[in-house]
């Protein structure tokens, strides 16, 4: 079955402590489509400026993923720039232009209305609402949201919740919107804006799925290098609604296997600046990663 | 077979956010032979002034301990006071006064010389050292250490790295001794200088294990309220050697269970100031969360 990403389509430039890369393809959307076309159908929606480069555009088009819910506009695109710390735990952004994002609405083609699995991936929470309205009777709608908003927009994202079967943040946030700084805890307040599946993102420390069965503990994939971790929770995301939609079956069923996905097809997302590892990688190579990830966690 | 544990005993002033308690019943010792000994006869040896409460000596009485290795000298038992910050994940030391501690030599009483597992919990590593010295072919020796050996003792700690089978040690440590920010690598580092097994303690965000075969992801048992974390570290600890040394069997196979079995004794141990939770519940309660840790896990 089909996926349908919404999300931010930009031009990342990112520093670390050891390099510094420009305008390198970025953007929630552009991250979470990539994963999730390793898996399953991908239709993306997002807006980019003319000065968007061809050969961003290829390698979406290399991985298949559908291009007709890109909109293509006179202007500049989106514009991130960020730097991380020597742990690479820690960002902050130098530089946010936002370009042809500012006008961006993301309106459906008609061919994607029907689409059953959503990433509403990191957008403002008014946008992903704009695009509930089109979807017609999605199986699955994943929302997944950032720090700002929850600062920002909380009345919208909290519309958004109350529609979502499944949110997607970080630790960090989780704690911000549940008001709890117990985790397990703040998971709980969150199901009851509306979400059946709260999904807590810890980076390197793995994720937590709290739903009606339960909790699931999902690793992240051990990594002796990371050179750029931008993309890795919208890579997770994608993954992880990519390999749902393809595996079909409940969610209880199969979001933990899902999550596994995810950690593997973000961890080679941190491998790389921006979506240069992801883009060099195929199944196969997932599904390695993913066999040596269970061993892992196998008594 | 019996599990020889050798570490501090301590009376515990302890400062949370919401609660203080004074001269409670602590010490690396004390807390991992309350672990191991809901899975194997406990030998402990350790150092108490004539301070020490009658009540503490009969808890680890009713856990079935062997207190034969338990001096009790003229003087005031070691005492530290420690405070934690809002979130627990963090505590500083106010006050250490280590009263007979100072003096203290770990003899081994000649009936614990051959016992076949050893635990040389948290302690000045020439003290490790003078355990090793006397114990007689151990089948598997577990160190544990903590920041202060690595900036004040490292030759001695070196010393005790190179006879010890695995090393058990928080991620900040493991940093410092591996010289590596990243973990995996930091592992692969103190293999090197000596231990066949590293396990690396991440709090809430569990365990790592690093052996010939690879990694084990151990989660730690999430917990929704945290009261005194506070030896949960030396809890896993002795969980893990009391448990290996009931299973028998070759490292290599029991030990990601023995660390499950640790994550779930430790939970236990944050549940209540110092040894309060440890000391109230049973073997069947541990086996229940054990249960529900592996459902956590499982695909």
């Amino acid at each position: 079955m089909s996926v349908l990403i919404v999300g931010s389509t930009a031009l990342d430039t990112i520093a670390t402590p050891k390099a510094r890369r420009e305008r390198l393809l970025g953007g929630s959307a552009s991250h979470a489509a990539a994963a999730a076309s390793f898996f399953a159908p991908t239709r993306m929606v997002g807006v980019v400026g003319d000065d968007f480069p061809k050969a961003h555009l290829n390698l979406f088009r290399k991985k298949g993923i559908d291009l007709e819910g890109l909109q293509r506009v006179p202007g500049k695109t989106f514009h991130w720039e960020g730097e991380y710390e020597t742990n690479m735990n820690r960002r902050r952004t130098l530089k946010t232009e936002l370009g042809v994002f500012e006008q961006f609405r993301p309106d459906l083609p008609p061919a994607y209305k029907r689409t059953p699995y959503v990433l509403l991936a990191n957008i403002a929470p008014d946008l992903q609402l704009h695009v509930l309205k089109q979807a017609e009777q999605p199986r699955f709608v994943l929302a997944d949201t950032m720090d700002l908003w929850l600062e920002t927009a909380m009345a919208d994202l909290k519309r958004v919740l109350r529609r979502a079967d499944a949110i997607c943040l970080n630790d960090t946030e989780a704690r911000r919107l549940g008001e709890e700084e117990n985790l397990i805890r703040a998971a709980r307040r969150i199901h009851r804006l509306g979400p059946q599946w709260v999904i807590v993102k810890k980076g390197e420390h793995g994720a937590l799925l709290s739903g009606p069965n339960g909790l699931f503990l999902c690793p992240a994939y051990p990594l002796d290098k990371v050179v750029d971790p931008t993309g890795a929770g919208d890579s997770f995301a994608g993954a992880l609604i990519g390999w749902m939609s393809a595996r079909r079956g409940r969610p209880e069923k199969v979001l933990p296997k899902a999550m596994l996905y995810g950690a593997v097809t973000a961890s080679f997302c941190c491998e790389g600046f921006g979506l240069t590892k992801t883009a060099a990688v195929g199944r196969e190579q997932i599904e390695e990663r993913l066999r040596r990830l269970k061993a892992m966690i196998r008594l």
